[in-house]
């Protein structure tokens, strides 16, 4: 946990860090956040990070609160105030406080917050084993293109998983089709070879990582098709994954009670992994 | 808005009453809440909001913080130092405060916070003159029938029912059928004169004021049938009103474009502001 956190203004032991009670995260789920992960000492994908808070600001009617660069210098400051090598710096921005009412206050300034958290080294050989997810159907809103802090839904289908010894849970809607995961990005490569991830819209968040995926294929020989698949198409998959800021690239070896694959990490995932790898120290050792 | 307000066992001046920043609600939305109406210094239907809120909080599985009788007390006790006469008790309750992390912490106590709302008078003169409301999409989760505090889709539909001129937004469902208002329950009454609300059900919150018109029907001759109205029937509906315990009992004399009715608050809408009323004062008066 970290140390000092940053609240409107100030930075704070995390202990003395709070918000009134009527701040309309606390009362509305009225605000948005950002997990930036921090590798070898440097914020990780900052650009696409603030690109994506703009616009689940803009979707919300939210002001951006500060510049860009105003911004990423709050977020270098609490990395460095708080030593952090190798983990992540989360943002989380409300409406701000006003007596409790639905509609939007006037005169409000946004509210600001930034926590640091530290991370252990990334274990390959332990992400290699590859983990379990479970299906469950998708509960949450119609616009989880936000990201927003409305995560009722994502903590009780998370927790679910857990209770079945899966560290994830797809998310299944209407038409028996997978979303995504309750806080990363679900992928499928066929048994024809073809890797798969469901494409942008109201119902998935634009993950940080997955864009690099497509950046990187766009750049090499790799395939990506952006459409959408069933649970029945991932229960037959040759290999599967997630992807998130927190998880990297994360093998997935069992969907509910099916081996994916021969129930370990397909060759694909493996090679994704290293590319993704070698992605991240190349533009961590950039400038 | 209140002086005092009660948080964490602790009775603090309201702009001095804060939370931490890990607050689960401030984080994932993850907790509930209950407005209880105070009517002539009485609080108003306190088992049936004491009923839900022990359903909201087992269906996240967030242990009640205390016994009704001691939250009862509070109830009283926060009514009693803020001098309310007339107006509301809002209780939040979360699953209290960790480390963030989508999984449900171990050895967490639930966060109580409790604050006071002072109202001006009943205008019933103001009320008959009837309202607009305007429909719009149901964006929400599909657990409407838990009272989270996950409400940014309700923001944001109220904000923009404001911005048509409107006090409330009737959310539409997938099959065109209208679900509920952001924070009330949907009526109407047929040309034929059948009065109309939405069966119970995940798409719904059941509403206190909608369960006590619904015991007053059963007393009398007021027939009440419980099913999905679409928006089509509320357009042509012979009248139409919005209930919940800040509103009471709302005529609704304009939906969208469609004049109800003649325009005005209607016959039986009417009726029902008058028995309501006689409840209220006679459930005030008793002991």
């Amino acid at each position: 946990m970290s140390r000092f956190a940053y609240v409107n203004g100030r930075f704070k032991r995390h202990s003395a860090a709070t918000v009134s009670i009527e701040d309309r995260g606390m009362q509305f789920a009225d605000g948005v956040y950002e997990v930036v992960g921090v590798h070898h000492g440097k914020l990780f994908g900052m650009e696409d990070h603030l690109n994506r808070l703009e616009r689940s600001l803009s979707s919300l009617q939210i002001p951006m609160p500060m510049s860009r660069k105003a911004l990423s210098l709050l977020f270098e400051r609490i990395k460095r105030k708080n030593l952090i090598e190798n983990g992540a710096i989360y943002l989380q921005i409300t409406r701000g406080i006003a007596p409790r009412n639905h509609l939007f206050p006037t005169n409000c300034r946004p509210s600001i917050i930034l926590t640091a958290l530290r991370r252990d080294a990334y274990d390959k050989e332990k992400v290699l084993q590859g983990t379990k997810v479970i299906t469950l159907p998708d509960l949450r809103w119609k616009r989880c293109d936000i990201k927003s802090i409305s995560l009722l839904p994502n903590v009780l289908a998370k927790e679910e998983a857990k209770g079945k010894g899966a560290l994830e849970a797809w998310l299944i809607d209407d038409q028996d089709l997978v979303t995504e995961g309750t806080s990363s990005n679900a992928w499928i490569v066929t048994q024809e070879g073809e890797l798969i991830t469901r494409y942008l819209g109201n119902e998935i968040l634009g993950g940080i990582t997955r864009k690099v995926l497509l950046k990187i294929s766009q750049a090499g020989k790799l395939k990506i098709t952006e459409r959408a698949f069933s649970k029945e198409e991932a229960y037959q998959a040759k290999e599967a994954f997630l992807t998130s800021t927190g998880t990297f690239i994360r093998p997935v070896v069992q969907i509910d009670d099916h081996k994916i694959g021969d129930g370990k990490t397909g060759a694909l995932t493996k090679e994704l992994l290293d590319w993704y790898e070698t992605y991240l120290n190349e533009e961590s050792d950039g400038t």
